[in-house]
């Protein structure tokens, strides 16, 4: 099963996929998907929209898990993640998946072993977890540790299931 | 000229739909969307998209408009409306149009005049420029509203211009 991780942002949305086979994961592709803050809001989501429909276009993931934005003190930040995150879900339901939702919290819980683990760790543990993965940078590293934490999401439902 | 006018929100989006010759404005129809509360948030988003496409489909507006969200001092809330309007955003500029964008006060000073009109005022007055009109809702009159101001300020620049 190809699972798709995405870190929504305005800016950059990291976006990274791996395969899963029983308890193996392997890692295919990631990135980071830009818009351009000189153009208006709506054109910057389209962008993001278009490449987010080409991405799953050529890929075709199984499963696709979305972190949970992190609720800024800055209303005007939390509002301009929350478009772009309104925009990921769409694409990722469009593609008729039904996202997982993780807490930041919780990707790193299941990515390094606890909740507040720093950014490094999180990405060296990653780069550990899927061997040979060359990161495109700090967005889609998250992006990865997302489709990691939603493999295990995935794995334990099954044996419980 | 036939002008959208959106107030977006995640369980209800109020839409109305306005003509404008030169000075002279018309109703031509309102409503508001809705999405199931017991639905995820990633089908809600895509419930609101479909319903948006078929909006702009039947009635192939040449202007749009869309509220800015009031950045409430809950940040969960923020969020959510955040996701909405992203895709109410998204919905527009797919359509081909560059949506105008208006704080509530503006919209509150381009209707009734003053900035901290009530909302009963708002829609008193929405009805009066709009002679006819049964208007579906306090979102769709907020929406009505919002696409009156879009004309107001499609005029004034035409004459600038």
């Amino acid at each position: 099963m190809i699972i798709l991780g995405l870190d929504p942002g305005l800016g950059t949305t990291g976006w990274g996929l791996i395969r899963a086979e029983g308890n193996r994961l392997s890692h295919l592709a990631n990135g980071q998907l830009k818009t351009d803050v000189k153009e208006s809001l709506a054109r910057r989501l389209s962008h993001l929209d278009s490449q987010l429909a080409a991405l799953i276009a050529d890929h075709a993931p199984g499963a696709a898990a979305v972190e949970e934005v992190f609720v800024n003190t800055n209303p005007q930040s939390t509002l301009k993640l929350g478009q772009a995150r309104g925009v990921v879900l769409l694409a990722v339901a469009r593609a008729g998946i039904e996202p997982g939702e993780y807490a930041a919290r919780l990707v790193k819980k299941a990515v390094v072993g606890v909740g507040n683990a720093e950014k490094p760790q999180v990405h060296a543990m990653v780069a550990r977890l899927l061997p040979g993965v060359k990161i495109a940078g700090a967005d889609a590293a998250d992006a990865l540790a997302v489709a990691i934490c939603h493999a295990h999401h995935l794995a334990s439902a099954r044996r419980l299931g």
